[in-house]
């Protein structure tokens, strides 16, 4: 072990010990040298190693901030979902969940939309104002086709972030990544058909698949790494796979990014066994870390991946501005677009190509990112300390939202009933499964300003646990 | 014959010699009684029976105006579709009208969009303008479900005018008119269903049908009274329909208004063969009497109407703000809504129910229909002087296109090519007809402030057409 890896160990037993508690600045670099004696160039090393293992984070021109270490929590293990195609239903579930608002009777910790009340979106809503004053032709006019060019040239510049070099004529506007997800399906199935998915997923995107007569089959999915490629290869070589959707940056809800070689691997196995991929980047330009990590979409030589996003969890969800990179199925695309819904409307439209070119949205994501990655550690923080030990949970690289595996004992349906005299909501596991998987656990979006008011809610869903748990053990 | 009768004949004849020119007033009741020497009561009686004719229109407070004569141009015949169920294949055509805008070099005639540079709109942008303002945690979030209650509220008080008693909850927001026709369809049928139409149909429509992989029959229709109630009785005999299609007021790209007597027989026939219908009523409101016609679904005592609407030809296409009243398949149709795209921008929604709430909708629609009534007469005496005689054309009773129908030997898809060189574009009929009939017809739109422009582009039109009868006459 070398002096800086010595150093920086010492560190990481001070920092669990909250020597160094979760938020504070360490001190600098210089101070830190001559309080140890160790040399300035040991004490660097050892604060690039600390915030590798996700123990500090930087803040440009102002420091290294100590976060909820990634180790002290469990993660949950590999998902093992059901390993055939079956059908999906449970939309009352999801519907129960989409309506039930945050307000200030009820406080819906499930819910995934993001922050609007930063201050980096002000710009936004003078914007949108402006064009209304000096654009209202436009903003009258449906935006047709594959929609406003100034906003696909915006849009192609963005994604050269994530390795993709795109033209914007092969850019589709949608009305958000939901639009995308469920036009790409359509473009690429038939009713029978049978689609992979990486497992849990987002409800909204199984609820697409069963709407279109389709066949899921969720695939293990480890809460570091991603979707399991032995075990989608094994569901290849048994079913007649035509799709695979998945989220494999900043994934909602487990947080991980897929690693860059298990993405090339990935089209490989597309390649040998000639399906299509549905991309679901929506949370991808929300990785913490800069620059962004590389899209499956980036490394498709073969057409074959629907690169689908939106700036519904990175702006506002109410602009219903999204798209998709449709690769060879562009022109089906665009005709269903069409038959779906005519065209956008047009001023969300001209009020983002604005927002991004003037540099507002990377000003806003910068932002954004900060303080989600800041709220993930203090919300890691409460549920350790409020949930039942033997709690797991996932580690969010980006995004705002936190998997967690209660004891197996827990149904996070009834955890949820109990939370309703709380006025409190949390979004049930079964949720993200097509075959009603994950009973025991949730998901809990940290998007929100923490508040004392938050941490009760997380104090009362830990207490309502254990007392889950307590039942449980009773009757054992 | 009565002497009102007499009366009224007298002055029909008048008009039609332009003694009384189109756009002037009559004089008043008692002048004219006073000139005429017939009693005031006789000259009342016959003006009605001139307004009845269509010869004249009141204008509130005003007096009697003159208009161009319904019978001074012939109607087309009942349409003579296929009588066979038949894929739709001409999305090229489509997207080409719909990705040819007006603007300074290009006149698109064709175009569907309504007049949104009227002073009655101007309160809508400052409604806009507040929401973003004063609701921007609103505007930010998604509508989700079947969508912001209070606009649903002013739609139900709106469908009162036609009839309809519908609570705001059965009632669901959608993008547009399309996209409520789009998941209409999908609720009712199955790949490989029948649906039947009247026919010419609009465009969009056919395309949202052929993308659900269902086959089309096309029933005739009379450019007066709409869909042909005996021939739907005979495909009926013959073919398993399962949904009838239809824009029974203020049609479009007929502008009929089907007679209260056949929208009853219909329902019957509908209970008899046992079909839903879809009611598409995006011109409902712009009929261009008070009260406006009732619809279709407030007959519908069997709830087998899904009334689909918007405000996209009443506002402006831009706000993408539709609904569907879907009676008995109301879950299935906020289902479908989520899964395509999740929910609604929030925005136009706000602004729309305050407008309406405001009293801003209905000041509007009367300008905007008093307008487009008078821009009809214009667009009618503009066609019957430049095109070839031998034209027909229909008499719209509310909404903005003009149908006509060219001497046989003309095909209006090569009209439209040799308009090309003059930066004009039309309609081709064969655009609303699955099988590619109507190829002598042509829709027109006068939703636009008439103008010099114009008319020398309907001039030219004629002109165009002239030169190509002249050499279908040459090879004859």
């Amino acid at each position: 072990m070398t002096l800086y890896e010595q150093f920086a160990q010492e560190l990481k037993e001070q920092i669990s010990q909250a020597y160094y508690p979760v938020g504070q600045k360490l001190p600098s670099i210089r101070e830190m040298s001559k309080a140890r004696g160790v040399s300035i160039s040991t004490v660097q090393e050892s604060y690039r190693l600390l915030e590798d293992a996700g123990f500090v984070r930087s803040k440009l021109k102002s420091g290294y901030y100590v976060q909820q270490p990634p180790s002290t929590a469990q993660l949950p293990e590999t998902s093992q979902p059901e390993q055939r195609p079956v059908p999906i239903d449970n939309w009352q579930a999801v519907l129960e969940l989409m309506m039930t608002e945050s307000n200030s009777h009820f406080l819906a910790l499930g819910r995934g939309s993001p922050d609007t009340e930063l201050s980096s979106l002000k710009p936004l809503q003078r914007l949108l104002s402006d064009n209304i004053k000096y654009q209202s032709k436009q903003v009258f006019s449906c935006s047709k086709g594959n929609g406003l060019f100034k906003l696909r040239v915006q849009i192609a510049r963005l994604m050269q972030n994530s390795g993709c070099h795109i033209h914007p004529d092969n850019i589709q506007i949608t009305a958000g990544c939901q639009e995308a997800l469920s036009l790409s399906l359509k473009a690429l199935t038939q009713p029978g058909d049978i689609v992979a998915i990486d497992s849990p997923n987002f409800y909204g995107s199984m609820q697409a698949i069963q709407s279109n007569q389709l066949k899921v089959i969720e695939i293990p999915t480890h809460p570091e790494t991603g979707i399991s490629l032995p075990a989608l290869e094994l569901a290849l070589e048994q079913w007649p796979i035509k799709v695979l959707q998945l989220i494999p940056t900043s994934n909602n809800p487990l947080g991980y990014v897929m690693p860059e070689k298990n993405k090339l691997k990935l089209l490989k196995m597309a390649e040998k066994y000639d399906f299509a991929i549905i991309e679901d980047d929506i949370l991808g330009d929300g990785y913490y870390q800069t620059p962004r990590p590389r899209s499956l979409k980036s490394y498709d030589s073969q057409d074959r991946v629907l690169f689908c996003s939106s700036f519904s969890k990175t702006i506002a969800p109410g602009l219903r501005v999204g798209w998709v990179a449709p690769g060879r199925y562009g022109q089906m695309l665009t005709h269903l677009k069409f038959v779906t819904s005519l065209g956008a409307n047009s001023l969300p439209l001209l009020a983002v190509a604005d927002f991004i070119e003037q540099g507002h949205y990377e000003k806003h994501l910068r932002l954004a990112k900060q303080q989600y990655q800041a709220r993930r550690d203090l919300m890691l923080h409460w549920v350790q300390r409020y949930f039942p030990s033997g709690s797991k949970m996932s580690f969010p690289k980006g995004g705002f939202f936190l998997w967690v595996e209660l004891p197996e004992s827990i149904d996070s349906l009834v955890l949820n009933e109990n939370l309703k005299p709380f006025n409190i909501g949390i979004a049930a596991g079964s949720l993200f499964s097509a075959a009603g998987k994950y009973q025991n656990c949730l998901r809990i979006s940290y998007a929100n300003k923490p508040s004392e008011r938050i941490e009760q809610a997380i104090k009362i869903v830990g207490e309502q646990a254990k007392i889950l748990l307590q039942q449980a053990l009773a009757r054992a």
